[in-house]
Formats: C-alpha cells, structure tokens, sequence
C-alpha cells in the first residue's frame, strides 16, 4: 500500500487549546490507522502567549510556513490581558481572510444523551454555512474624533456578487446531499443593499437546483425558529456576522459551545482549510484537565470529510455519539480520558 | 377635577393592526377611567393598504400632522404584496427615525401560565433597551453594478458618540429603577470601531452610577445566555440590529412574539413617542379575529408608563399577567374577548 502524508500546521493556541488539541490528534490518527495515510504534524506557536513575549500576532512568515500545509487545527486563541480586537483581528480573522475561506461550516446535531435547553427541541440536525470573508468582518470601519462628544465611528459591509455566489453555490450543493432544504437568512428588509444581492443569487442559484426547496427568514425571525422549531432547518447560509451569531445560539441548542465544531473552508485548495472548535480558550478552567475536547474531535472529523476521508470522518462521528449517549453515567472525565474513551472507540468501529 | 386631553395618533396599518388596535385602546381608556383624563384619538391611514392605492407610504403632511400628538399606537404594518424594505424603510423606519426615537425599549417578562420553548428558563424579567437612530439601520449603503457579476453592496453603520450617550444614560435610568444590573451588548471584538465607542461611553457612564453592576457580552455569546441562563439579564443595552435579534430571541423565550410589547421613545418630548407590538401583521390569519391583542395592550402600558401614569400602567400590566395565568383553561377566545376581559380587570383592580 503507498503511503501518503498528510501535512497539518497545528495552532494550539492558548488555555485549553493545549489540552483539546492533542486529543483532537490523537483522534486522527486513530481514524486514519491502517488507511497508508501518515500525519504529520508541525506546531505554530500563535496566539496570546506569543503575543505577550513578542507583540506578533501572525508574521508574513507565519503566513507563508502555514500556506505549505495540507491543513490546519486551531485550538483556541486569547487570554483577558489581550486587549479586545487584538488577536481577532491580527490572528483568527487574518487567517480566514487571507487564506480565504469563505465557507465557515458549522454543523448542529442533537444526539442522544446530550441535553439540549430548549424543552421540546425535536431532530435538531442542519448545517450553517456561514460566509467567511465579507459582510461586516471585512475590518472596512474607522472613527473621527475619538473620545470626544464629536465622535463618529463606522463600520462597513462589504458585499460583492463574486463571494455571495460562491458560498451560496456551497450551501447549494450541500442542501443537495442533505435533505435539500436550503435557508437563507439575512435582513433584506432593512440592509436592502446587502440583502438583495444575497436574495437574488439564492433564487439564481436556486434555479439551477430545482429539488432543493429554498425559504428565506429575516436572523431577528430566525432566532425565533431556533428555539422554537429548529427542525425546520436543514442547511442555512447566511452572511458573517449573521452566521456568527445565530451558531453560538445553534451550539447551545445543539447541547453547548463544548461541542461545537466548525471547519473555514477554500474549496479551491489554493489555501489550506482551518479545523478548529467554536468554543474560546477559556481561561478559567485552562490547565486543570477539565475542558472537554469533543468540540475539537468533531472538527477533525470536517477535516476528514473535507480530505476526502468520508468513511474515517464517519467513523469519529459515531464514536463521539456513542460517548455521548452514556457520558451521564460515566461522570467526570478528565481531557485526555474522553479522548482515551473516543481514540479506542473509533479503533473498535 | 380638571380633564386633561390624551390626543393619540392611531395606525392600525393592515392584517391584524385593525384587530387589536381597537382592544388595546379599549384598555387604555378604561384604565384610565375616573382619571380626569380624555383619550382623544385620530387615525391615520398609513401601511400596506395605503401604498396599494396611492403610492404612497408616509408624506410630509403626514409627518407633520402625526408630529403634533401627544403619542402614536401602532398596530403593524405590511403585506406580502409589498416589496420588502418598502414600508420599513418608508414608514416604520421613517418614523423612528423621523421622530427621533433613540431609545427602543422592549420588555421581556415571563409570567406565570406562560410557557417558554426552555426547559429550566427560571426568573425571565429584563428590559432590552436598543439603541432607536443609528447602527447599520440608517440605511447608509449602496450597490453598483447591480444584477451583474461585479456587484457590490456596502451598508455602513453610523454611531455617534450623542447617539450612543443618550440611549446609554437612558438604560442606566432604568437599571437605577431596577435591579441594578446593566449588561451592554455588543461586538466589539470585530466591530472595534461601533464596539469600543460603545464600550467607553458605557464605561463612563457607568462611573456616575457606582451601584449598578455593568457587565459585557459579545452578541453571540449573548444568545448563548439568552436561552441557558436567561434571569442574569436585567438591562440589556445595545445597537439598533443587535437589538432587533436579541428582542426577537428575548419574545420567543418569553412566551412568544404574540406577548411582546415595543416602545419608540423619544424621551425630550421634543417629537411623539410610539408604541408597538413587536408582531407583524400576520397577513394569514388576519380579519379572523384570531389575533391575540396583547402585545398590543402591553404597549399601551408603555404608553401609560411614558406619559407619566405608572399607576394605571401597572394595572394594565396586572390584568394582562392575571389574564395570562389562566388562559390555559379557557380555550380558544377571539380578539375581542381577550379585549373584554382585560378590559373587565383594569376596570375592577
Ligand atoms: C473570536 C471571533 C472573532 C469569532 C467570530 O466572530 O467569528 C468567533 O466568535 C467565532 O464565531 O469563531
Ligand atoms: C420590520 C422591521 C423594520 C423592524 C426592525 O427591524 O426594527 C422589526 O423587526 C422590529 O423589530 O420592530
């Protein structure tokens, strides 16, 4: 059998980063056991910790070490001594905006075992296809006369035919694979510049895709559907911001931020695509063994999936629900237990 | 006794506007019964039926003819006829905008009979204030090239520091007056710009207010809250699109939209505050007399709340909870029967 390599950068980044990314590994590989396909693994030391010993956030060099890279996982990134915008903007946002990825997937399920706080949440199963690299992120903002009772600050967003486009194409051909519902959720209503652009590319592209059947819903609407209907979502697409939004609201209704996965994706491989889990490095509970790394396992299964690795992503995905189906009687677990309990579960698969 | 005149502008607009208008004026002048006070009222023709028919969505003259009541009641506006942005750029937009309605106060009380979509929501009572005139709502954007390949579409949100200010020193008037918590959110982590303006007027303010406890929360994390630990909010303020999504969330979590209650407020006097369901015009099950007026009475509780009638507010606010304990057990009813009984418990508190 030849043996093929595949070449991660991997950010651990800061506070639990440390902890759920090596479990996050040690899941891959795992899955990829037997396949003649070897990981391997360089380590990039980015994030807060860098930040506070060098005032980089992400060098040129940086930037260009990681474009060599098949792929990239990224822990968490930030500590509360950063200031504000500093390693959003210098670090996670440069790298999704410079290796252009401008599909953000971020997939909700509730599975069995897994408590949601909505009473009656019903199948919660739909993909957010958030767009990655436009709409209010672009960073195209500024302000006059800071501090005075003169100030004006803006912010801009960008919007172009070219980008809406091609993720909504994404989200199309998602839909096609999933059970062909597509949602489009904007603000057409108030941002009518923006949100006409989005409206007339989905009924364009929705042409060419006449099984999927295509709704709209305004994100105030949206919310609304998420706490009381979540079933009737399969795949959404929608802008950054918007997309930013309603999946920390997905997360929680899907069980919490803890499982969360998301993948930034280019599709056209020019760049390499970044795995890594919604939730933040949380600080407070860093270093105890405590964070749990399944959010970061189901991003390496996107990973996987994105590779071409159907069947090994499938395989990950089974061993996280078969542990969350009895993780209430297991009680507390450490990091690296569950990421025992899921590496000999996707073995045993 | 002296009778004071209350000259209020009526726009019922279209749908289920004609419906509970009616009740929830019913409501006002009987809680204000043996007040002295006179409730004159002059509608207007304005919404969906009227731009059918002439083209027209909001005039000067009707600018200048609304400008010289006391308050505005408005019903919702809107059909699925009009193209969207018309109206609520013509009309709602432009009435808040018009008349400077900087502080878009929206109430969130889950009382009991009420059923929330949260399993454990616990104590739910806390005020959104939202900012009314700025944000990416004052339609500062633009498209070029539109319907080809090259387009592109910008909305810009405007913040000023006044802006900011007023509605900031609004809501921390309202923390004063109740538990004492203000909670501001934003995104300040990529919006720097909007975010850290906001942020430093909140910081300032806050200052002169050393017993109300401030605390932050990104947008997306606030969502989060929102339907996993709803009872930390007690004042929320926040942007005018923030707002709009965090008030719809806030309405699904607190029994629905059907409940939710709106002020426009212009707290100088300078212009006519207005108050209105946060409901649309449910063109579906409109002239039925299926619509639940009291996101519409509640409102008008607000109104009474405004002008300075906190008594009568608050009866108006106890027969709606009194009414809401047991609607479970009296089945269906038609607008005007829930109109009758609330009418019926103000009267008899
Ligand atoms: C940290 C922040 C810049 C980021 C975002 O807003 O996209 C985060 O909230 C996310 O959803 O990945
Ligand atoms: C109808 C629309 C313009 C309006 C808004 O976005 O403010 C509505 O959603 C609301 O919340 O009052």
């Amino acid at each position: 059998m030849s043996s093929t390599v595949l070449d991660l950068a991997v950010i651990e980044g800061d506070g639990i980063g440390h902890e759920v990314v090596p479990q996050g590994l040690r899941v891959l590989e795992a899955a990829l056991e037997g396949s003649g396909i070897e990981v391997r693994t360089t380590g990039y030391d980015l994030g807060a910790g860098r930040w506070h010993r060098t005032g980089e956030t992400l060098t040129d060099q940086d930037m260009e070490a990681l474009a060599q890279h098949d792929a990239i996982v990224l822990g968490a990134v930030g500590d509360p001594d950063v200031p504000s915008g500093v390693l959003e903007r210098g670090l996670l946002l440069k790298l999704r905006f410079g290796f252009d990825h401008f599909v953000n997937l971020r997939p909700t399920r509730l599975v069995p075992g897994v408590s949601s706080p909505l009473a009656d949440p019903g199948e919660v199963d739909f993909l957010v296809v958030r767009e990655g690299t436009e709409g209010p992120y672009v960073g195209n903002g500024g302000a006059m006369r800071v501090g005075t009772d003169l100030e004006v600050a803006t912010e801009v967003s960008l919007n172009t035919a070219v980008g809406v486009e091609r993720v909504v194409r994404y989200a199309f051909a998602q839909a096609e694979r999933r059970r062909k519902k597509l949602t489009l959720v904007h603000k057409h209503n108030v941002l009518v510049h923006a949100g006409h652009l989005w409206r007339r590319i989905v009924e364009r592209v929705g042409a060419e895709h006449p099984d999927v059947a295509v709704d709209y819903a305004h994100v105030d609407a949206a919310t609304i559907y998420m706490v009381t209907d979540p079933s009737r979502f399969d795949v959404i697409v929608t802008d950054n911001l918007f997309g930013d939004i309603l999946t920390d609201l997905a997360a929680a209704i899907g069980g919490g931020i803890g499982l969360a996965a998301s993948a930034n994706i280019n599709p056209t491989g020019d760049f390499p695509s970044m795995f890594e889990p919604v939730h933040g490095s949380a600080p407070d509970i860093a270093g105890q063994g405590l964070a749990d790394p399944t959010a970061t396992v189901l991003s390496v299964a996107l990973l996987l999936d994105h590779l071409g690795h159907a069947e090994a992503a499938g395989r990950v995905r089974a061993a996280v629900d078969a542990d969350l189906a009895v993780r209430a009687d297991l009680g507390a677990r450490s990091t690296s237990e569950v990421g025992n309990a899921l590496v000999a579960a996707v073995r045993s698969a």
